[in-house]
């Protein structure tokens, strides 16, 4: 595991990353100056960037290797990533994003609507230029899942979702993408079809993943820390993996807990309380189990892949997303 | 002039139009229950379509002629203009568009962000299979031109623009998606370089003629007219092209005219007084003679194309957009 050194995977794509930093903080160069000031704000802190981390190596796999249209393929992946939280947060009407103020608190809604509108297009354009049609298709496909993932999140009923309900959401909302990072970028550089698969399975299962461990960091830590958020999912009364688990695992009144999870406007100290509950049940835990599978069932897909240093960079990201911390 | 038999451009595209209804209805079918929902009410009475009737016109001046590809366009860009209206009615808080309640008003603003999101990412989907790349990318340059226009739109400072601002703001938001549906088209079908420049030149300026009459026709008529709204530019201060003229004619206080115009939360009586005040300067009759002049060079540019009942078709379509009444 290089949980201690996060950073080991980036090496070899160092060079990729630094020429994708630089195109982001251009986005908006050239365009009406709101949205060049939204991108600026958006692209000052690019992040941990590991979609298109993903996407370079997974581009070392085909016979044309990585190339300009690599390149092209990140951007316009890592701009739908963007303009879907962009959106998000308009729904969501959140004033903070992994602590940096949304464009909707910066501006305004409409503002936030418009800015994500043009970052859609924008990765729309570099997709276009792609000399593939069948990643052309994949980026708006992908796009299809975020909007279904997030009209399944807004409609659906005041109710605790079973498992196969939630993992249904995150396929749409957080592992659609990553399979598209890791499958496209091998489509795009020539991979044989078997290793094609084989990075479409690696992206779905640490995409899943992924997600779990983000629910699971929500419920635990201490506010105290710098940065943390915790118990948002709950203020929010959008029920995840752990608290479905530990609904499951309680011995008492189940209906009762799942009817305060799923409540909106929940007091701080009812946060505080249903926080303590289910670190109290084995939910947490279970899910860690679970988000534990995915990464084996990751890790086992890159066996399908030729050894080589990209495939264990991509094992160390699988490490890393479970065991990251924030 | 057709002004009297506005259905005569259709005759000769009736049966592509057919089939595009037939697809407009069914664009949400499979999707997300609350996405077809939405689409079936937005496509539920899909309107003049005149956009998708320039892109059949346009196709048949091209060696490949009209196909399959041609109703993907027509398709696409026709799902560009319905997803920017879905947000547009967000921004402006419109709960009717031409007597239809609005997505916004039916569900609510995170369900019409979300299908406005779903409506731009068919319509690229649509695109992408498209086997020219300048053509998909003239899809994503129009939402650029969509966006800003949007963008100018909400962070002008509230005072009279001037005629070329004014100008500017309707070549983004309207005549740059009536350029693609024509160029784009004649590109798709190979048509001639310089047939595909004309094409592109009647877009733009029947797009502009098409504009500033809407804007003409919010500012006359009867509150009584079956679904007619007057005045809504004046009760949302949105300074048009009329407006500019009538300021810019009158002998009194024009200073005062302008603030007037442009101040937000008017009340019924202001809308009305200032509807006579418009009325009774020149300002309409100038703005439909600018219109007028933007008709004829659109005339112009058919001149360039060879004769044939497609460039009557044409000619027919920029005389209905001057004449027509709503």
């Amino acid at each position: 595991m290089t949980a201690g050194a996060p950073a080991g995977f980036y090496g070899l794509v160092e060079g990729e990353l630094e020429e994708l930093r630089r195109r982001l903080h251009d986005v908006g160069r050239g365009a009406h100056p709101t949205f060049a000031a939204a991108a600026m704000h958006l692209f000052a802190t690019p992040g941990k960037l590991l979609r298109p981390t993903l996407v370079f190596l997974s581009a070392r796999f085909g016979a044309a290797g990585a190339g300009g249209m690599t390149l092209d393929l990140a951007e316009s992946l890592e701009l739908v990533h963007t303009a879907s939280l962009v959106h998000d947060d308009i729904v969501d009407r959140a004033a903070l994003r992994r602590n940096v103020p949304t464009v909707n608190a910066v501006w305004d809604q409409d503002v936030a609507l418009i800015v994500g509108d043009y970052l859609f297009a924008k990765a729309y354009a570099l997709a276009a230029v792609l000399p593939k049609p069948e990643v052309i298709a994949m980026v708006a496909q992908t796009v299809f899942a975020l909007c279904d993932g997030e009209l399944t999140e807004i409609s659906a009923p005041a109710r605790m979702p079973n498992e196969s309900e939630y993992l249904e959401r995150i396929e749409l909302k957080t592992a659609s993408l990553y399979a598209a990072c890791c499958q496209g970028a091998a489509i795009l550089a020539d991979a044989e079809p078997e290793h094609v698969a084989a990075l479409g399975a690696y992206g779905t299962n640490i995409g899943l993943a992924f997600q779990i461990t983000d629910d699971v960091l929500d419920l635990v830590g201490d506010e105290g820390d710098l940065g943390k958020e915790v118990g948002r999912d709950l203020a929010e009364a959008m029920p995840t993996l752990p608290m479905i688990y530990a609904v499951a695992d309680m011995d008492g009144d189940r209906r009762e807990l799942s009817r305060r999870i799923v409540a909106p406007d929940k007091s701080p100290g009812e946060v505080r309380e249903l926080l303590a509950a289910i670190r109290a049940s084995g939910g947490i835990e279970r899910a860690r189990e679970r988000a534990r599978g995915f990464h084996d069932a990751a890790v086992e897909a890159l066996g399908r892949l030729p050894e080589r240093p990209e495939r264990d960079a991509l094992r160390d990201v699988a490490d890393f997303v479970l065991a990251r911390e924030r």
